[in-house]
């Protein structure tokens, strides 16, 4: 048999090791957890998914990072196909509300009219691998389709908070905007309908690229000078404060009134629950990289973390096009769950311990009575711990350490003839 | 924005609808519980894997349903490579095992001596699709590295057992043989020792395609006609109970001693767990498809339903060949996660409950003080209870048809002015 080399996972790809599952696993269960209180009901869809699907424009910049499949058997024809999309048929999705509108609109007739519903799941991107950022990663989504009122976009915005404190976030601060308000600046600016969706990508790396990057790009599109201008001057003044909801309806006249009323109402509903845990602020500069949002959109800023842990907002017309345009509408709310875990790691966060964790040593010689030993571990295990057992090393120590640091608090020394004692690791 | 026509999941992939993913959490729920408590570590690995690696010739038949995923940026080049090989560079894990080695050697330094670690997750066959058989599908493993006695396998076999019993399964059957057994009777028959792993896949065939169909697989490859004839007689006095472990060795003198006690030892120590719950049996025509075993080999078969619902063995040799050659001991056990699904939706399974689940209605009236309403529905999931809110339709008989079909058992109606009374479900 031939040796392997290469024994590193693929670029941008990572082994997670015990201890990280576990936290994964304390932090995914926590957040569906508070999901399902909620009466949100978890689906599953496959990873691959139709190229035509994953290719259709609304994935915004996603869609330049897709993991294309080969072909298989006879489709594939190596002769024949020369370009990249003729050799492949599926892709691995990019995110979860694509296939989420996909999987609605094919399962309809099973489903609760207004269906609240809960994914997590991986999603794969092939972007360039930097620290913190993984070419597979999980994302956490909840989605409420058939409510066309703001009543949808709060109880996301609480029940996503809820899930954050679970957790031990808190002093969050939400973020929320409408894009009807944004499509009020930029008709004002004098850009075309058709060239909104590629504007809000632009706008939407403000955090990452700055103002000055932003006008660059706008520059470089084949926008007309006077509206890249009108735009810049427009969020500079946001950003600075000189324009703010009270004032925008001065500038912009025909500003939609209802949006401004949803905001008030998302913010009113939500601030009063959060009290003193968490905040809920309008941010105008707010735009969200997606083409496909149509209402409200909102993120979550952990303190002292900067970056955004959660983001969401709402979509009416994407489930429509895999409905002959029948209007459908949803909003969705997505926590960043590899953001979350990076921050509770960074924080050294503790699970809290539910149980012991026992070590049951044996030796060689016991090895013919095994049967004793599973039972003895078995015993210990009804009376609600877990045990593990493992041949007594030469090296006590380095074995009781490398154990301690999987998690394990007690250990004990299996005897034919007398009960074990349990020791803890920390005082061996 | 253009309509998108298909909407169904890609051949053999399939959506999963919430009441199957409740079924789905509660057995991979209790399966974990139960190999979390005897010690066993959890860890992921990504779902693709270095292309070379799936194609080592360990996965058997399984490496021919490979999905390949195509290269990307420059490194695709399609006026040069004209073979699927060059066109890509990683593919879709096929099972847990190949991967968890690769895990092993990359991660050594931090993992425990005496490795016992839990998988669960996809793997991605290019199967032709039928009945209950997907392209994507989940598997749920348990591993012990680094114990070279069989109290490894034993330890396996009881967890496994456990796991199954704590989702209702009984009466099921373990059926146990040795590769070292295996080898001796290919061995007298005459056949070269590099072709062991290519006649082990073809008489793993046997429950599918029978003795006559065994037979015309061996004819049509390059063996000596005097040993197929030979094997054939071989396991036709086996499956006819002519040949049993007490007989074996008045044929095959040089059968290792050692296989057969160690083969005592597990029946025995399983066997006095087992009590009358489940039974471990000897099965010399038992194979199993995969190259990589070297020494016992098992399979669970569930009562009344035939097929195999786990399935696993020792695999001495896999690990060392991403070490340079050092020899890591391995065994492990996989359940067949969907199979075991599909027979407790046949059995019509019904998940133990364990809280109440009740809608609470409101009217477009009501929208007003939404507020109030999310007060009252956390007031109720406050004392324990999943409360789902919904707009009141004017069809309230459909309406609780629709989330009852979920699992919901109660309902309430919202008033401003009045506490909600909470009604069943079934008596609406």
């Amino acid at each position: 048999m031939s040796s392997i080399k290469d024994i590193n996972p693929q670029k941008g790809m990572r082994d997670i090791l015990p201890k990280q599952v576990e936290l994964r696993n304390f932090v995914s269960g926590s957040i569906l957890a508070v999901y399902k209180k909620y009466g949100f009901l978890q689906i599953e869809t496959p990873s691959l998914e139709d190229i035509n699907l994953l290719s259709n424009g609304e994935g915004g910049e996603n869609e330049k990072m897709l993991f294309k499949v080969l072909k298989r058997g006879e489709k594939l024809d190596l002769n024949e196909n020369q370009d990249e999309n003729s050799l492949s048929d599926m892709g691995l999705r990019y995110d979860l509300t694509v296939p989420l509108c996909r999987f609605y609109a094919n399962n309809k007739a099973q489903l609760p009219q207004t269906f609240k519903v809960i994914q997590f799941g991986d999603v794969w991107r092939a972007e360039r691998p930097q620290k913190g950022r993984f070419r597979q990663f999980k994302q956490c989504d909840i989605d409420i389709i058939g409510v066309k009122d703001v009543s949808a976009e709060a109880e996301l915005i609480l029940a996503t908070s809820e899930a954050l404190l679970s957790i031990g976030f808190k002093d969050f601060k939400i973020k929320i905007n409408d894009r009807r308000i944004l499509s009020a600046i930029v008709k004002y600016c004098g850009f075309e309908e058709s060239d909104y969706n590629k504007i809000f990508i632009i706008l939407d790396k403000l955090a990452k690229i700055g103002i000055d990057g932003i006008e660059q790009e706008l520059q470089e599109s084949t926008f007309s000078v006077d509206s890249v201008n009108k735009i810049i001057e427009i969020i500079k003044k946001i950003t600075e404060g000189q324009i703010t909801t009270a004032t925008i309806k001065n500038i912009i006249k025909d500003i939609d009134e209802s949006a401004l009323k949803d905001l008030n109402f998302v913010i009113d509903t939500v601030g009063k629950q959060a009290s003193d845990k968490y905040s809920i602020v309008l941010d105008i500069s707010l735009v969200r990289g997606m083409g496909y949002y149509t209402g409200q959109i909102f993120e979550i800023e952990a303190d002292n973390y900067g970056t955004s842990i959660a983001g969401g907002g709402r979509y009416d017309n994407l489930i429509g096009r895999f409905l002959d345009g029948v209007v459908i509408p949803a909003c969705g709310f997505s926590i960043g769950f590899e953001r979350v875990i990076s921050i509770l790691e960074e924080q050294n966060f503790q699970i809290p311990k539910t149980q012991n964790k026992i070590v049951l040593l044996y030796s060689e010689e016991d090895i013919k009575n095994m049967e004793d030993v599973f039972k003895t571990a078995q015993t210990l295990r009804e009376s609600g711990n877990t045990v593990l057992t493992e041949l007594k090393s030469k090296n006590l120590k380095a074995q009781l350490d490398k154990v301690m640091e999987q998690g394990f608090d007690s250990f004990a020394i299996f005897s034919k003839d007398k009960k074990v004692e349990i020791k803890s690791l920390s005082q061996k």
